[in-house]
Order: structure tokens, then C-alpha cells, then sequence
């Protein structure tokens, strides 16, 4: 085992405005033994998430930065190739923070280092998505911040994407009026089509603020009670526009200013004239709610109530490509790495 | 007293960006007599608050605009001169929202048009400063948003004003460390020197956002975990660049762009970054916890423990050029007009 070859992808310098491949290199590092509670893992699965952007800065965030000349940090599904920890036999499915490798060396005992996948009712690939982070990224925002009602309207927007695309069926499951923004008319057919919400806006179909804001309001005849927002810019400018009177607003992303400066929000004072809350968080933070949330995220993909779409770049090799793909929103769905 | 002649300012157009005195008039109406279930009440103090100008303008906002041709909105305090319901006598001292008029006749059964002031202990005016509507407005957004616990910082801005100043002395009671911003140096050594805040800073002082953010920064070294917003723009962006992980900010108002085009929020992204929670209010629909907050504000200021300042401007013909002059921050403490 000590001659195998873990293939990795390091950070290899921060990006100034855009990130871009050169920012990341492709390192060939002899692969080690697991130690005493360690397990050796073979990552099957590389999930790929826009809170990476910030951590490739060197900036004050909620992330620690990404140390340079190091492998990227990143979830992981995988399977158990050795252990030395009591707990994981070679075979088991394990979800954790392996990065952007191979093969990783867990610290099995260290607390949330692992966990067991059961893939007998639900596809290995899902612990990165619906019934993994996104999945309760989701639910918390949802459930804890917009705190829906039957009856009321909620927007959410990144909406086929692995967190979006779980708050609308979450929502719907809850009696209400389930919006989505989504880049490309193919995505809001998506939207409307497979995942059942009530109505998508096409925001590339929008040149400015004027028309995006006009759409919305078609699509939320009643205004808008909760706004789950994954985008950030003119699209939260839009949403807060047709914020109700007590509205909540979780914020989860902002990903359209992780690029570059950020981008201003135009109209605060709506915040006080309509009485709202608006509230950022990263799940991570609240990992008491992560049994409850995934009890339900786990039920319901096991019983096919809760879709979701996946787009897979195969090969470690072709991590960074895809990851500058979904800052540019071109991943439809949960954005992945295979790493057979 | 049906020939009696009642002074009153009518609003008799709405303000295209900066209001105006043309915006008013003084009008000379006959006074009625109160009919059964009324009390006419002799105004002695008109409170002038910044809400006002959001009125006056036709948008849709939490306040129902102003009627043009109608008698100025706003609280009052004063003395009953005749009643024909009997929970009132000629010469009780009441509080309600008379307007801006030397008379007014109030349907007394209708829930919260009337309450008793009793002025063996706290002076009539402060019924409409630190012990009514603006120190019920610091209560709550400190209170109930802010959440202050001992040993947090807590940032108040307008902070020599009717709800700043409370704010401030209300968390310096509660073990913060208080800061203010106010507008000069006058207003900054009274914050300091009379109303017992720990810092000061003077935003008249720093021409630029990065001048001001220096200022600020020097003035909280711990950071701010709790922000209490009377003015917004530049001030709240300074702010917002230094709350805590999981920082509270209380929108209570955001008077330096009432005047004309919104103040965008420079670096939303902040709220996300810091897990802060930003909630708007406005006092009039928290009718719940006033009992509360009056008990506590009443003992403080018939305690002395509590201080506060008045700019009193003479007579109901004062009332346009006074308020004005509050709008752009030229009253010290709470704004009144006497209307002896």
C-alpha cells in the first residue's frame, strides 16, 4: 500500500478577483498508512460547494482560509480500504471531509470526522447533497429562519441547485407557494417540471433590475413571506422588493460577489419599512439540528418524494474546472467529482 | 369655546426629495366641542420624531402616508379642558396623538388614544421622550433585538437623540460597554460626559468611509455585538464592518436617506460572513411589552437615573422649520414644540 499514488489537487496561490486554474495544481503525493484510530479511505465521491470561494480567500470569513500548498478541503462519500479504528471495517461507506484526493487518512475518532452511509435505501452520491450539507443547509434555513406557513409564499434562488432545489420541496411539503429564481430556461423547467414548484423566474432572460423585479412579481402575485437566498446582487434586490410585512430572510450565499467586490444591496431601508429579519448562517453551526433534518431529507429521497439532480465530472483532475464552472452557475444540480 | 380658534398645521403637499417648508400650513380652524364619549384636550407639547417624514411621503411604507389637507399627525401631551367620558376629568394630564394643533378632540374609549400621565414624578414632557414613544423604541429594539448581555459592546447611532440616548444608558445599566455616534463635538461630550457612554465618535469629523471605519474601530476594540441603527448609509456600513460573529442590528431607522434617493448597504455579504441577524420594528406593533418598558423607564427617570435633553421650539407656527431642522440633526435630544 505504501507505493500507491495519491492523486491530488493543492491551492496553490489566491485568487485576485476570479478564481482560475492556475490558482490550483495537480500533485502526485505517495499515499501513507492509517495509524492507530485511523482509517484509510478511498473517496468515491468529491462534492464540490460554492462556500470553497471564500475559504480560497485570505479574508476575515466564516471559513478559515484554505492554507496554501495544501490539498483542498472538501466533502467526501467513499469507501473504508483499511482502519484501525474499531468502529469502520474495509467495505463500509463513510461520508466525511476527505478533500480534493483519492484517498484520505481519517482521524475516526475525532467527533464528526465519519459517519456510516446506509446505501441500501439511498444512493451513495446523496450524502453530498439532499441528505447530506446542502440538504440541511436547506432545512435550516427553511425551517428555522423563513419558518413557513400553509399558505405562504417562499422564493428561493440558485433553485435547481443542491441547496435550492431541497427548499422549494421542502417548502411545498408545507402547504406553501414554492418560487424559484434559476439561470437558463432549461433549469426552470427543471424547476417546475420535476422538482413541483409553482413557479421559476429565468433570471438571465432579465437584462436589468426593472424587467427581473416585473417577473417576480408575476410569480408572486401575493408578495413574499420567506426568501431562502443563494445568489445574492440584483436577484436579492428583486426579492426584497416584494418582501411582505414581517418577512424573513435567510442568507446562505451571496455566491454572484464571491468573484470579486461585493455587491451592494440597493434598497436596506425595505428592510425596516416592511419589518423584516434577515438572518445569515452556516449549517455547520448548528449541528443540533442535523439529526431531525436528516431524518427527514433521508426518508424522504428514500421514498422518491424528494428529486434531485446531479452533474459528475469524472476524475480529480477535473475538479478545478468544474468548480470554476459553478461559480459560473453552469452545474445543473449537485455538483460533483467522481474519483474511481 | 365654540368661538375658540384653533391653530393647526395642515400638510399640503408632498416633498419631490428634501421636505420643505411649502410642504405646510397654518391653518386657523374653529373648534369643536366634544361629543359624548369625547375629551377635548389642550396640547402642550408636540413630539416631533423622524417616522414623520416617511409619512409625508405617498409611498407604501409601515405608516399610512399622511392625508394632504389634514392636520399633521403626531403625539402630544397636555391638559384635559372639558370631557363628556368619565374615565376623564378637566385637568388630568393625558398623552395621545393630538397632532399638531393647540386642541384636539380625542375619542377617549378607543383603545390607546388616552393615557393618564402622572406628573407628581416625571415632567409631562417626558411622556413623549424617554418615558413614551422613543424610550419604548430604545427598550425594545435594545431589548428584545439587541439582546445585550454584560461585558458586549453595544452601537448606538443619533446617539444625543430622543431613542439614542436611552439606548445607550439603558445597555450601560445592563454591563455593555455603550458607544455612540453623534454629529459634532458638542453632542459627543454630552453623550459621553452627561449620559455616561463609553465612547463616542463624531461623524461630522471623518470625511470618508475608511476615516469614519478608523474612528469606529478605535471606539469598539472588542468589536460590536449589538447595533441599534437610527441613521444608516455610511454609518451603518461602518457599523456592519465591525459586528461580532452572530452580531444583532436593530433597524430602527434610517433617516439619512429620507430625504431622497435609498442609501444602498455597501457590503451586504457582511450579514452572511458575520451570522448576523438584521431585524426591522417599529415600536407601535409591540404594544406588548410598553407596560414593561414604561415600568423601567418611568422608575429611571423619576430616579434620575435616566437623562435626557430637550430642543423646544415656541409655539405651533415653529413646528415646519423645527421639524426640518430634525431631519437634518440640528435638535440636541428630543425634539419638542410648546404649544403654550
Amino acid at each position: 500500500m505504501t507505493d500507491r499514488i495519491n492523486k491530488q489537487i493543492h491551492l496553490v496561490s489566491r485568487p485576485e478577483g476570479e478564481a482560475s486554474r492556475s490558482n490550483f495544481k495537480l500533485v502526485e503525493a505517495p499515499l501513507g498508512e492509517p495509524a492507530e484510530g485511523q482509517v484509510l479511505v478511498r473517496n468515491r465521491f468529491l462534492s464540490l460547494d460554492p462556500y470553497m470561494r471564500g475559504r480560497m480567500n485570505d479574508a476575515k470569513s466564516y471559513a478559515k482560509p484554505q492554507p496554501l500548498g495544501e490539498v483542498m478541503g472538501g466533502g467526501t462519500v467513499g469507501e473504508v480500504v483499511a482502519s484501525r479504528h474499531s468502529n469502520y471495517q474495509p467495505g463500509d461507506s463513510v461520508v466525511g471531509m476527505g478533500g480534493w484526493q483519492q484517498y484520505a487518512i481519517v482521524d475516526a475518532s475525532q467527533p464528526g470526522a465519519l459517519r456510516k452511509a446506509d446505501t441500501s435505501r439511498i444512493p451513495l452520491s446523496a450524502y453530498l447533497g439532499a441528505v447530506g450539507m446542502p440538504g440541511v443547509t436547506a432545512w435550516y434555513g427553511l425551517v428555522k429562519i423563513c419558518e413557513p406557513k400553509a399558505g405562504q409564499t417562499i422564493v428561493v434562488s440558485a433553485a435547481s441547485g443542491a441547496v435550492g432545489s431541497v427548499v422549494g420541496q421542502l417548502a411545498k411539503a408545507r402547504g406553501c407557494r414554492a418560487v424559484g429564481l434559476a439561470g437558463g430556461a432549461e433549469k426552470c423547467a427543471y424547476v417546475i417540471g420535476e422538482l413541483g414548484f409553482d413557479a421559476c423566474v429565468d433570471y438571465k432572460a432579465h437584462a436589468d433590475a426593472k424587467s427581473l423585479y416585473a417577473a417576480l412579481k408575476e410569480a408572486t402575485p401575493d408578495g413574499v413571506d420567506g426568501c431562502f437566498e443563494n445568489v445574492g446582487g440584483p436577484i436579492l434586490d428583486a426579492t426584497l422588493a416584494r418582501m411582505n410585512a414581517f418577512g424573513r430572510i435567510a442568507l446562505c450565499g451571496m455566491i454572484s460577489g464571491y468573484d470579486g467586490q461585493p455587491i451592494p444591496l440597493q434598497q436596506p431601508q425595505l428592510i425596516l419599512q416592511s419589518r423584516l429579519r434577515v438572518e445569515g448562517f452556516i449549517v455547520s453551526e448548528h449541528m443540533e439540528v442535523w439529526p431531525e433534518a436528516l431524518k427527514e431529507l433521508g426518508t424522504l429521497v428514500a421514498t422518491g418524494k424528494l428529486k434531485y439532480r446531479e452533474t459528475i465530472a469524472e476524475g480529480i483532475e477535473a475538479a478545478p474546472e468544474a468548480f470554476l464552472g459553478l461559480l459560473k452557475g453552469r452545474n445543473f444540480g449537485k455538483q460533483l467529482v467522481r474519483l474511481d
